[in-house]
């Protein structure tokens, strides 16, 4: 199933075999110091200056977050959104916890975002929703609900179907849909891996949908993180993962690699060409 | 499925949902000059150190093969086997393409050791497989035959297929045979990975026996070949890989993140005391 997002003037589609689609994490304040002081501050170049920088480092998308204390977000969000489009042009990922916020930065938005996200609640499913459906865009949808993040496939399965199936009444077609396969950290619980694995699985297998998936969670707390981050997205990938929500320059080359192995890189071109970037600009510095 | 070896006091249990046993590969010249001429001179104190390196980085079992020009293997097979089990106490993987020298070895092996190999060719499956069964050893079926490496993942399930046939009606049980999912390179075949893979799932699912993998000839001829190697033994474990012959010390790290992503370390209490150990031995150097 293919999701098509664009941005002014570029779309971006996600999924179809495609090589694995990259949304930028980092224009978001949580546990970010420096970037949610920025924002707080009102110092957009810096905010600006990380949406280069990640498209520079290979991001197909970025996700926007300015959900910090000390920001009104439906003033900031739709703000951002308009000075990171003017600034690069890739597909923007429309992300707060805000229904309002979502719907202000949708006003302004040009083209085809994804917005993240919708979730199980019911409060969720009522405000996200329509405006999804009103603005054509793509959702990110979350299988918890009032309850949390379960820590069951079961439940994460039965919270999908009820996301599906309000989607489809409202009419958002289900390939607008990119479900989130929910990761814990391991440092928690031994089995977050496999939970949120066999959630992928079982979400492709019935659906057929994108997936994503904020893959540094899973070694929070853990030491080597990198190694661990890197073999997940890796094993991830290989279940069904297509655009992950990542540091792009820290995961890249394990991402690249995955699409290699899984023959979403004909002759290992961009992995290759990745390399040979790398060199390039060890030498120079 | 479980496939157990030994050594002279140490058993090794291979699968049934237990953590990945690294098969080290080190004692091997093929494509190592120094490790190509100790053995062709008689150096066997460099074998013996490689020996006790690998076990110290964590190899649950070692590879011997001592095939290279200039040495007569049916002698010096047994011998650089009798001095590894006095050297360290693991369960060896009698390497050898030679059916003489294997049963050389076989002669003076203490315990219940790996073979490998025997493959599809009919030669091979007459030689290796009588031995294998005379000295109650497991084995390491490689699903090639006289025409190669096949590229295609059916023509590798015929040939696992008759192995298992052939094996079955001499006797050796389907949990003493240890499938090789057979890795091309990536730089030769932008599906190498992609048809790796799906040997490893189809002859998992359909015999349940366990799988090792030469992993590192995944990325010959690319440049990151570490990030390849460690990407692609995670997605080959959670395909159903249970024992790769890996250079362990350089590989651990991707491994036990797998492990510990796949629910094999309970409380990641493994891949905690590695980074220990790796604290402790960069604080002493």
């Amino acid at each position: 199933m293919e999701t098509r997002i664009s941005s002014k003037n570029q779309e971006v589609t996600i999924g179809g075999s495609r090589k694995t689609v990259f949304i930028g994490e980092r224009i978001n304040p949580t546990g970010k110091k420096k970037m949610a002081s920025a924002l707080a501050s009102g110092d957009l170049d810096y905010v600006l200056r990380e949406a280069r920088d990640q498209v520079e480092a290979g991001a197909d998308v970025l996700d926007v977050n300015v959900g910090t204390s000390g920001v009104d977000e439906v003033k900031l969000l739709p703000e951002v959104v308009r000075l990171v489009q003017q600034e690069v042009d890739v597909p923007l990922c429309i992300d707060s916890g805000n229904p309002a916020a979502l719907e202000a930065a949708l006003k302004v938005y040009q083209g085809k975002p994804l917005v993240n996200s919708v979730s199980g609640e019911e409060r969720s499913l009522e405000k996200v929703l329509p405006v999804v459906k009103d603005y054509g865009a793509a959702v990110i949808a979350l299988p918890l609900d009032e309850r949390g993040i379960p820590r069951d496939v079961e439940t994460r399965l039965t919270i999908a179907d009820k996301i599906v199936e309000r989607c489809a009444s409202l009419g958002i077609p289900l390939e607008d849909v990119v479900f989130d396969g929910l990761t814990l950290s391991l440092g928690v619980d031994s089995r977050a891996g496999v939970v949120t694995l066999e959630t992928i699985r079982k979400i492709k297998e019935k659906y057929g949908v994108n997936l994503t998936l904020g893959a540094s969670n899973i070694s929070y707390g853990l030491p080597g993180r990198e190694i661990i981050n890197g073999v997940f997205l890796g094993v991830a990938i290989a279940a069904g993962v297509t655009c992950p929500i990542v540091d792009v320059a820290k995961v890249c080359a394990s991402v690249l690699a995955a699409d290699l192995i899984l023959g979403l890189d004909n002759y290992g071109l961009r992995y290759i060409r990745y390399w040979r970037r790398q060199q390039q600009s060890n030498a120079q510095s």
